[in-house]
């Protein structure tokens, strides 16, 4: 039963242990289950142990018995991950283990000063959540469409990357490889830095006029949805990449004080030129993040339809674009209005931006390019 | 023609005088002139003129002859508006003159300053806009259900500012009021200080492996989407509000400071704390903007769709919806998958979410809570 006899397209054959029965792991066992794997699962909070077990994400590992897992998944809270993965890898000497803690390096860095073998270990990352926590939430499509980050060591065995892989694969997830090092400096970057830059605009929010923030806009809205998070998870996040977080939130400084001094002295020589360089460096990054299903980054163009903002009148419009024959890249609701007429910004490939218009345009559909 | 003739729910009767044909100026002209006002056009660059008169904005201003326009918009750029709106009073001394640049302060400042009698004047900011300029970009619909401040000074006549209250609403928009400096302060909040915030986290993508971007998600992307704005409007907006936005600019460092002591000596007692009030900060700012349509903020339950994504998916989605009976308060489309499958998430008011789940399960559709 160990990773080595993982076949074909890398599937799994089971048994798998999952130990930590929150929203993630119950959910990687109801995935499973619905693979048709025996599951067996683990928590230091019987009653989440018996939630997860009642809505059918594997049996109370206590009836395992003698059989040997082929994989055992770690899905404990990060600060105690490195413990309990180098006892689930004395315990299960013949299984691939893999932990899903969010920060990669610490917990290698940790193993490997503790002497461990870690060629059947595997750090891997579902980049999946949900607004919700414990088994309770579980969905065993979370993963699904999802990236699955892999971070094979120099001591990982292929056959223990090729069981990772497959548990990603298996529950529908996107399987993308990186190093450690490279996977914290990624999200550090990709989901870190914009975490902690949306909280301290939405901080600024505090304490001022309801009158002024009657003037909101989409614009705000963006860049302040994800301020909603939880604190408790984005703690162990923030805490647990701090160096590679830190390393660039001094970039971010360094260009903050530039801006500080220019609007400080407004009039000042250059200081428009400041001003346009900082809109414009954001231009060149903002265009660098692929698009859609990973693909390159594409230009889109966008058009903004009025619409009643009653049910069914954004169904209609759909179903008409669909009749029209052209396929939507982007959509979204646009609430800054006041009234009760709402706006549907729907972005397409340009060379489809004026077909698409003008066809709107012929069925009496209210449109502003 | 003055504007105490304006009479009835505070509707125009014209002519109006526009000064300024770009996107704002000969939008205003096709807005007024499809609801029958006479409309004269003028604009410092003949071409500009000239295609504003051609798609139907208005009359060139030679043409207005003896008449007395009851209202004159100033829809110059920002660093000539004190000048055109000067000249403005002086020549038609029986209409109420507006401007509309974004910012307010310093305009009516530089207008005291030359001692010039401001009764009939008013400053307004119409908060809408599009990606392109120019008048060939123009729409009569542009500013439909858009908040758009009306700033009255001392000095304002109650005549001038039922005239520019009646410019907004005849236009379809939002009218909402504000002191001057009140409106500088809440646009540097409201719509300054996340475009400065959104410009600097993508700035920090330039020059990081694609293949680290690749794990970007709707986080990143929410966050930096009012990055891709453009640099030369930008430079004017914020040079022309510099000291309100360097204010709160202030505040965004002392935290951003706060946060990078902590991530710099993460294990220091209080670090977790730390880290744990900078996001509830953020959770109560965000907290606090309004709901759509200008409601009160409001705690929507968000569920989310598994479609195939090809034309037609969402449409039925939505169509189903619609006969579920359940209205929609928000919708989006995920792009962080790497397959053919799209996620749709939908907000709802609380009380349908379980409801919709159900109906939808129901009808065959994969919800991911």
């Amino acid at each position: 039963m160990s990773a080595f006899r993982t076949h074909g397209r890398g599937h799994l054959n089971g048994p798998a242990v999952v130990i930590g029965t929150g929203l993630l792991g119950t959910s990687i066992g109801l995935g499973l289950r619905g693979r048709g794997l025996s599951v067996f699962l683990s928590d230091p909070s019987p009653t989440n142990q018996a939630v997860a077990v009642d809505i059918g994400a594997g049996l109370p590992l206590s009836r395992l018995g003698d059989e040997q897992p082929e994989l055992v998944v770690v899905a404990a809270p990060p600060d105690v991950t490195a413990d309990v993965v180098e006892r689930s890898l004395a315990e299960y000497p013949a299984a691939t283990v893999v932990d899903i803690a969010s920060v990669k390096a610490g917990i290698l860095a940790d193993l490997r000063g503790r002497g461990v073998d870690l060629s059947r270990y595997v750090g891997t990352h579902p980049m999946a959540g949900r607004e919700k926590s414990g088994p309770v939430a579980a969905r065993g499509e979370l993963f699904t469409s999802m990236p699955w980050v892999v971070c094979p060591s120099e001591e990982t065995s292929p056959g223990a990357l090729q069981a990772a892989r497959a548990l990603a694969t298996d529950l529908g997830a996107m399987v993308t490889q990186f190093g450690a090092e490279e996977h914290d400096q990624a999200v550090a970057l990709v989901s870190h830095l914009p975490q902690v830059m949306s909280s301290l605009v939405a901080s600024r929010l505090q304490g001022t006029p309801i009158h002024a923030l009657s003037l909101a806009g989409n614009g705000l809205r963006d860049v302040t949805r994800i301020a909603a998070s939880d604190p408790t998870l984005w703690v162990q996040i923030l805490g647990g990449n701090a160096a590679q977080l830190v390393d660039i939130l001094h970039g971010v400084r360094e260009d903050l004080n530039r801006l500080i001094g220019t609007l400080e002295d407004p009039t000042a020589p250059g200081a428009r030129l400041d001003l346009a360089q900082l809109i414009s460096e954001g231009n060149a990054g903002q265009s660098r993040i692929p698009g859609k299903h990973g693909g390159p980054p594409q230009a889109y163009s966008w058009l903004t339809v009025l619409v009643d903002d009653r049910p069914g009148q954004i169904a209609r419009l759909l179903t008409e674009i669909g009749e029209i024959g052209v396929n939507l890249e982007d959509l979204r609701l646009d609430h800054s209005s006041g009234q009760n007429v709402g706006m549907v910004e729907l972005s397409v490939l340009p060379n489809k931006h004026d077909l698409l218009i003008e066809a709107l345009n012929d069925r009496g559909w209210r449109v502003l390019q």
